[in-house]
């Protein structure tokens, strides 16, 4: 409905000292993605013409991680509460007249939809000041009530839980700390926020009682609990994970997945799965996978950064890490590990093999322990398999490489020099035989074992 | 009770729109299995004379699928209802004279006692004409009721959620779908239903309105919500996969198996699992496995048409596929794969290895990284060890290769021809010593890095 | 409070036929540890003057458990009930003089807190003659109850659920059995138990109603359901490891663990685990395991015996066994196994490989498919790399060898001989080609096959 510019104002200076960490709390990932850039993703789909992140201590962590974004940060020096943190945001917003989101960096979940239906509702015809994020928890607890005129959605007053009535505690809508409002009220009733408190600080919500009392009417628009569940430590960190899993998988079975096991598949951020897809249980996805249709991937795989063709087949076991790309209807089987490497249509590495810096064409087959010898220690070098070729077990391919079209390497080869097309290659030492030594040594040995060595 | 011949007619017409695949959704797997295999096994326990499959689309993938168990399949050309799938298998039953039963290719799970107290229900004293399975589910939701004469299991009717009234929604007892008639009333039913409703459709359930307006009371009897429990999304088929397993879980301690996680243990539908065995979490099972007493199978292992002799130890990270056979007390470690091999008792294989067409007798010692070569790229070939033999870690052994017993092959050896027994055999490169080169070479490489190489 | 000597009494002595098991079933482990030795822990928390378990059948099995412990063992030969089980330990407390912890061994995670305040209530002014635990189940089912005086912790009487009243079934305080009495009451009131009821046993809560008909009240303190759940089968025994499992992944995370998925990782009785850990999902440490601040654990990893350096990385597919110790950054990838073994700090071993009774050097790079062959069939051999060497991949390195400090090991070779510092090893064979010899191999294989072979 709106077509108002949009900025968002993102609140990050909390301490998160009950994460116990070393790195900045909005810094820790759900599903392969610091939190802090769900919010900045869910934001970007609203074309937002200015983000601020207010941050506190941590601050170089955070400017590093949103760097790449083009988003500008705003440092709040002290800690002095959440309306002085988006008062810290003014400076950022210099020019920007229109409507503004207040987020939090901590609160990662929280939808598009969810964000645009509150910008919706503050262009409605009784233009609210402010527009209040609530939501019914299963279990209200201790969370600040939301007090809405009867039949409407109009705020009476929010109350903190430890000052609620009873009355007031019997409400079941709560306040989530999220907002939308109008970039020409929010520094104005910013403004007139005072600290005159127990912890002499700013509270953000006082804009809200402060619209009232302007009889310019707030508002709530309601969400899913899971939307707004924020992370203050690492069991609330592996919570909102959890959620966000169960989304996904929903999701992908939605779109036509099978996933035996559904709870034992865990999916990153930008994880996309086709049709028909079969996923075994216990299989972990980290970012920049595509998997496309008519996949199956058996179980304990792990796979991040990779293309998978449609009709490939994948694990049990198999590792793919970045770059790793399957031609149609190709199989990297048990113990097998891809990095940077390309395996063609059709072709196949089904056991204990480490395919590094590779090329392997159209039909290849790989056998059991090859190993693609891509480091010296120094830098690292390129493997080219031909189409057809055939690299006998137990081989090791030593690169700089190149194995023709066709070719065949034997079993148990080291492979120093490049193999030509339609060549066998043979790299390995002559067999010897010793008779009746194996039944002398065990002799020997035992006599040894029985002198206690 | 009864001992009239039984058919099965098994109506698996439906599009299964919602499951987004190219596999018929009859044809989906739980714990390893065809859905409507499933309910050919529960069925083929009350030795039916004839088990007949209505088909609509997908008709050839549902005929491959049934073809081994000499089942009869009957065409539904048009999606006219379900009395309409029905009445397709009357040709197929052309001369059966006795009860039938009607299940549902998306309800696999329901069991033979259920089955037969349905069929037992028909010949009780009162003779009804139909009896139709029952359930209360948790939340009754939008399923068709089941309203009985008070304080018996006459039903007075049955009733869509959608045309029921206030007082019949208040109603618990649900519709199933499934029934048990005898042939002479079935068809004779079927013929009189009609298709006067807005769909256009003959529906099932008018037979036993019919039999109900003939004074032929029909009767119910009730199962658990699991066992009637329909698929119809990916999400449904995970749900009920999730309800097969746990009860097969809770069988398997029963019966005195030791499952640390028994939320991470799948079973196949024909795992068989011995008394003192204990499972470490995340072990997958595939079709064919039988595992006897005392064995220990460690985390992170993937079995299928295996057997394991009693007190082995498998995995973690045992890759067990179809043939593998393990002797009493033998070992499989961790990245070890087997394929149509056999391990004689006490023999082990620790690590790193694939045994691929292999025999290996008792006691022998299978190193680190052994690779069996038994493909050349068009057929397969055999490897042969004895008894008491010594594999060196890092072998290939090329097959087809037999290894004598208490043979020893030397670490790092590719075996190209046989090895007697008794004797040491040793294929590999004689060692050579460059001193101070590694030295030199760092040097220049570091050069090289150092000016962009 | 209590400075009191303390003794604690666990009964061990019953038949446990639910577990089908040939192991005692105080000896079945939660946690990598058995139930009975969890219990022998926590008592010694108390520094108690002696323990003593009361075994029947099974004794040897639990006495060699129990052994290392310095606990005495006392001998219930017959099943004559719980109050002739706890008199059997009156010879082992000979000369005892304090009081007495009744506990059972499969009872096994009551925590030191809740025996220590059995104890100190003991020794309140009103010294009871006896202290009951009590807790409250959800659901109290078919528990006997606690029945107090209304407002005071004194017991009125104790009643087994089958012979309570409506009324005393609606009481929700239940019996665990477990008990903390003086010793001079203790021996003096089982005196006093008869056996006279159906089962002819002496009970041991008849004790409880002794000291209440002396007026000498006995007491109860409450704890919760969880720390007295009993296991009497295998489903038990799943569902005691899930809630320890619980409890331990809420610990690791409240002290700064980040655990993707909680419910898939799994710890060992005494896993210590450092802060801004992150553990993948799907990872199992068995006993014996110390991780160091910053480490980051890949999924599918299986650990037992091991210490892991600070910011070390360990997995996907890591296998670390029994004397495994990685330095600080070292690294360790998927599909290794690492048993007896050191890894210097930033030394790496990424691939495939098996490091069993070695020492690596810092900063040392061991290629993939690496082996150390430790063994001959008969001794273990070490294998020593030193700092900064490069171990080519595919490489089996024959103990007792030495890889000098800055040596290089050509890819593929099979090292028997010490390796000089600085030095480059080759042991493989020389590179032959046979050009068009694969093609015409091809040829003739396919008209092999064609002819049916």
């Amino acid at each position: 409905m709106t077509s108002k510019p949009i900025a968002a104002v993102i609140l990050a200076a909390g301490k998160g000292t009950r994460m116990k960490s070393d790195l900045h709390k909005v810094l820790h990932p759900i599903a392969g993605r610091a939190m802090l850039l769900h919010l900045v993703d869910t934001v970007a789909a609203l074309e937002p013409e200015k983000t601020v992140v207010v941050v506190g201590a941590g601050r170089d962590q955070v400017e590093d991680a949103i760097e790449p974004h083009g988003i500008a940060v705003a440092h709040q020096a002290e800690q002095l509460g959440t309306g002085h943190a988006v008062a810290q945001a003014e400076d950022a917003l210099t020019g920007f007249d229109g409507d503004v989101l207040i987020l939090y960096g901590d609160v990662p979940l929280v939808s598009t939809d969810t964000m645009r239906a509150m910008l919706d509702r503050l262009h409605a015809d009784d233009a609210p000041a402010t527009v209040v994020l609530g939501f019914r928890p299963e279990d209200p607890a201790a969370y600040g009530r939301v007090i809405v005129e009867p039949g409407t959605d109009r705020i009476a007053r929010m109350v903190e839980f430890k000052d609620a009535s009873p009355e007031e505690r019997a409400e079941t809508l709560c306040n989530s700390g999220l907002m939308a409002v109008r970039s020409t009220d929010l520094f104005a009733l910013l403004a007139k926020v005072g600290n005159d408190n127990a912890a002499g600080e700013y509270y953000l919500p006082d804009i809200v009682m402060l619209a009232a009392g302007e009889d310019r009417a707030s508002a709530v628009i309601e969400t899913r609990e899971e939307e707004v569940a924020g992370v203050n430590s690492r069991a609330e960190l592996a919570r909102v994970e959890a959620s966000w899993q169960q989304r996904r998988r929903a999701e992908a079975m939605a779109a036509g997945a099978t996933l035996i096991a559904p709870e034992t598949v865990w999916f990153s951020y930008d994880t996309a799965i086709g049709r028909d897809v079969v996923i075994e249980p216990n299989v972990f996805f980290g970012p920049g996978v595509t998997i496309a249709d008519g996949v199956t991937i058996h179980g304990f795989s792990h796979i991040e950064g990779a293309t998978v063709g449609a009709g490939a087949s994948v694990g049990p076991y198999a590792r793919l890490r970045p770059g790793a790309v399957l031609g149609e209807k190709a199989k990297i089987g048990n113990f097998v590990e891809m990095k940077k490497a390309v395996l063609g249509p059709g072709a196949k590495a089904s056991h204990l093999t480490y395919l590094g810096d590779a090329e392997v064409g159209a039909g290849a087959n790989i056998g059991a322990g090859t190993i693609t010898c891509n480091y010296d220690g120094f830098f690292k070098y390129r493997t080219r398999i031909g189409e057809g070729a055939f690299i006998g077990s137990n081989s090791a391919l030593v690169a700089p490489v190149s194995i023709g079209d066709g070719a065949i390497v034997g079993a148990g080869s080291v492979v120093t020099r490049d193999v030509e097309a339609d060549a066998l290659a043979l790299a390995r030492g002559e067999q010897v035989a010793k008779p009746g030594r194996a039944k002398r040594f065990r002799e020997m040995m035992a006599a040894k074992k029985k002198a206690g060595r």
